[in-house]
């Protein structure tokens, strides 16, 4: 049972804006990858479980604190804040050398396609919550 | 003085991901291409005033509710939530067909490079100051 | 029957990179952004015609003339270099204030979806291939 | 003297398209951060030599042979086809499980800013010049 991730990633020039800075919308995109190889990291991918379509993210957020630069190494440190039968929200720790530029959170939960060809929440498959449990309190914050 | 702009958007492909839709971090790129088009509304520039480098990034965050896809129209109806002497907090409504799809909030600090080299957040220029205010109470939510 | 078509759309600050322009791989989005609004100018899109999947791109390319910058207004002049019964290659010049700033390239494969699954070439449909010409000689360089 | 160059990289969820692939603009960034990579190898940045202003992008190229999917491992051949005084114009092997799935090619002018604050090109500077050199004859087709 996991509760935390993390993994390091290096600012590309692409990912850079005219202020010379990480554009803001790229640490959403952080998240997501990091929430990825998080399921990758014990075998599962976001299509893992008979009939389960993906994830759907409900609430995205970040606080920006300090700005990070081309070829920066950015830590994104993943916590499983809240895992509810369908959905997780995971909160994010952007750390460069130890500091914290930034913190976000992402909330998706776990969807299939019905009968009629409508998206609705389903519980999230047991090759996923059997791995993924919240963390203690005080993790975060 | 405004305190809402609104603007339209359709969805390209290379904003579409592989579930179909338009992914979640290009709503924070609509936000902010519709915090640029309303400073262009009365003539300025995020980079209008003596002094001003630019306006920093703070907090964004998004509520998603329902999928938009290629080829939608969007509209962004931004609001001028709070105004400071140094920063904006803006809401965004995304609406298809009059129906709202997401909400979105993005904070903003006006920020100028001190003789150090330093960025450090400064009092928002006159030309933006003028024409800005905070929009009534009950227009966001 | 159109062979050309032209559309302008202004610089975003999230497609800035840290040289403070246009990042390269921006044009390339721009192109099929324009390719889409061309087949939507005579009501079709990219999924029209039945049985087709889509367009598949097998080349792109782009020479890049003079830097482009944040709020700069682009236009995007699409010209049908080449038209075959399943592909089409068309030609990008981009233009700001009159002055080209980029030529580019875009080849596009017309497919299906056969009985295996597989992804194979078909005849463009009929709705496209009858809007669609080739430019006369010499519209291009 | 290294003439090639070799990476991996995953593609990313929010790289693909509703097409289910990574979409064709993503390649182009794939090259360049290759590139980047590649000039780190021996200790240098796109920003290393006295008066180097970066390396601007005059044409960019793909031909595009396979999809490639989320998840998917891409290897990134870099090989150095030309050498210059001022410019390099990389080849790029895209491979998946050892097939090719693209090609693509990059040329890349040294840039300084003149006293006039125009910017111009110059000598690529020593630091690049002494680890870069040509492929041999064949190494490309």
């Amino acid at each position: 049972m996991a509760y935390e991730f993390k993994m390091q990633r290096r600012v590309e020039f692409a990912e850079t804006d005219m202020a010379g800075i990480l554009h803001f919308s790229d640490f959403f995109r952080y998240m997501e990858a990091t929430e990825h190889a998080f399921l990758r990291s014990f075998g599962e991918s976001i299509h893992s479980g008979e009939g389960v379509l993906g994830w759907v993210r409900t609430h995205a957020e970040c606080t920006f604190r300090k700005p990070v630069r081309f070829e920066d190494i950015i830590e994104m440190h993943l916590i499983v804040r809240e895992k509810h039968s369908k959905s997780i929200t995971y909160g994010f720790i952007f750390r460069k050398d130890g500091d914290e530029v930034a913190l976000g959170s992402l909330t998706v939960v776990c969807v299939t396609k019905d009968g009629d060809g409508r998206i609705r929440a389903r519980n999230m498959p047991e090759c996923i919550d059997k791995n993924v449990t919240e963390a203690p309190p005080g993790s975060w914050e």
